[in-house]
């Protein structure tokens, strides 16, 4: 079955603020060329999540899969994300949406943040 | 000289928000056991900047080194923090506080984050 990804951040005013996550996005597509990789937003940004599931859906996609890439997992990833791929579910049956936890839970990802931080110290 | 690490992060209002952050500062700690580490956050969540570099100054640090726990570098990072910090530095003449990317910049959290998300399809 066909696959997608969708990583899903916040979103900002600031375009800058967007490059990690497409760095992220285009590290992701090499590593999986025969996934389909989307980012998506929160707010502020586009696409939103609808629209990214939406497109992977048209683009033959029957599991996606949802990563969020935020460090805490508090009420957006808890609570707005959650309500947000029900409805997402209802509008695309046939197609599996399975969340995955957030990108601060894992353990390499608090390692590289705090040998990056450490280095910081002269 | 001493040396203190500010861990900045945005802060949310459910506490379990707080835990990869936490996670980070005690790696920092058993990395770096001669400098003093501490959190701060933006909003919603204790202690602010101020409290932790009054607290790193109190402690004897006079190079205090900020780094912010961000993926992406928007207003928070690219204007907020930086006044926050300027009117520290005003405050505490003689202690150098350092501002560092935050660490959405990192090479290695870009790939750890893109190796989390690629092992979710299967």
């Amino acid at each position: 079955v066909k696959q997608g990804l969708v990583l899903f951040a916040h979103g900002a005013r600031d375009a800058r603020w967007k490059a990690p996550f497409e760095a992220v996005a285009e590290r992701a597509r090499a590593a999986a060329p025969a996934a389909e990789v989307r980012l998506a937003f929160l707010e502020l940004m586009t696409p939103d999540i609808a629209a990214a599931v939406g497109d992977l859906v048209a683009a033959g996609c029957r599991h996606i899969h949802v990563v969020p890439l935020f460090l805490g997992s508090g009420g957006h990833v808890r609570h707005d994300l959650p309500l947000l791929l029900d409805a997402l579910r209802v509008q695309h049956a046939g197609t599996l949406v399975e969340l995955h936890p957030a990108v601060g839970e894992a353990p390499a990802v608090i390692d590289a943040m705090a040998a990056f931080a450490v280095r910081t110290l002269q």
